[in-house]
């Protein structure tokens, strides 16, 4: 099987922010987080950069990571050195065609709340 | 009554995830589940066929499903074998214009959470 | 002020299902129930045809509603007929450009859930 | 570091509405609220007017804000005059490319809710 690429090399999500709180700091999954989820439909491994944008400050150095062809990549802000409780967003940049989507699961309270959008391409 | 075909004929959703547990089971619509909502407003009906991507896998053959002119189908994908507690991404294919949207309802709580988006399409 | 027209004339929404329960049904604000946004920013009234779509049964007629000129109008899906706890999708058409965002409010249970998507257009 | 602009100069939000009630108002980060996050990733400030629009009256005198070059600003519409308890809608215009998305935190409930989505662009 052999899929045609689908998707952009340039992406953006303009809303960020990781909870500080959880209620439950014991299971990962159901701790506060932020995911950017990529999809590599193609044929050809994605050398990704993902760069954050802050209120206050310029961004640092952008965070690398490879998506191999035919596979998705689900991977948490927190676990590439952004920090809680301050807001921020984000350019994903790839030298192949990848789909972009973000997503909050927030743990503050008792029940988690979610949030979830495509992101902006051009 | 008869409406131009609105939509495209790709799409792709970068985020997957169904939680494996609900609280309470015995109810369907309250089981958390994540939907794949396809409308086929135009007047010929759509061949469609899902494929799913996984993080450490390729993805299996596509799932095949007809949607009839002038439908809509809201299709579980733990019904088309997606197994919960894993990250997946899936990529919608059809051979007229459709329109597809992703919703998630997670229930591993008492109360329940939702997150919902249009597909990417270009 | 004048503001040039923002927007398109055709949208479509694939998700639709509008909750049947609701832990207090005394406050009409706090009811389950689904929301079509439409902001008309333009100098003109828009003329706006809904048609809603199900999965076992050709479409109603469309319901017809006008957005003046400068203005927004949220309206609730069960407000025009359509019936709770079934899946539906809808298109809405319009004379002048405006834009179309969906939303759910969901209170089966003692917490709400929200979703919203800006709807898909071409 | 340089990155090339990303993003649109005209952007627009159908849904808007800031719960009246909070259950806990003392915490500002938990309040009921609305935000547009504007992400300006190009090399020059951007100067940004948001228009709000009713239901019922003509929209007020748009609201402007400087979102400096290579920074991210997350704006809540109450503090820039947008009562509660109403529907509303707004129009984001910048003089750069600028990413706008949309997110609620609704807490009139014990628990929070969350909804968020890219806003739209032509």
């Amino acid at each position: 099987m052999r899929m045609d690429p689908i998707g952009k090399r340039r992406w953006a999500i303009a809303e960020g922010f990781i909870p500080k709180e959880s209620v439950d700091e014991s299971d990962p999954a159901l701790r506060s987080h932020e995911t950017v989820c990529i999809l590599n439909a193609g044929e050809r491994d994605a050398q990704v950069s993902i760069t954050v944008f802050f209120t206050d400050r310029d961004p640092p150095p952008p965070h690398r990571v490879k998506v191999p062809a035919r596979r998705t990549l689900h991977l948490r802000f927190c676990d590439i050195g952004v920090p809680r409780g301050t807001d921020y967003a984000s350019v994903i940049e790839s030298d192949v065609p990848i789909v972009v989507q973000h997503t909050r699961l927030d743990s503050r309270r008792a029940e988690i709340a979610l949030l979830s959008t495509i992101a902006y391409t051009e």
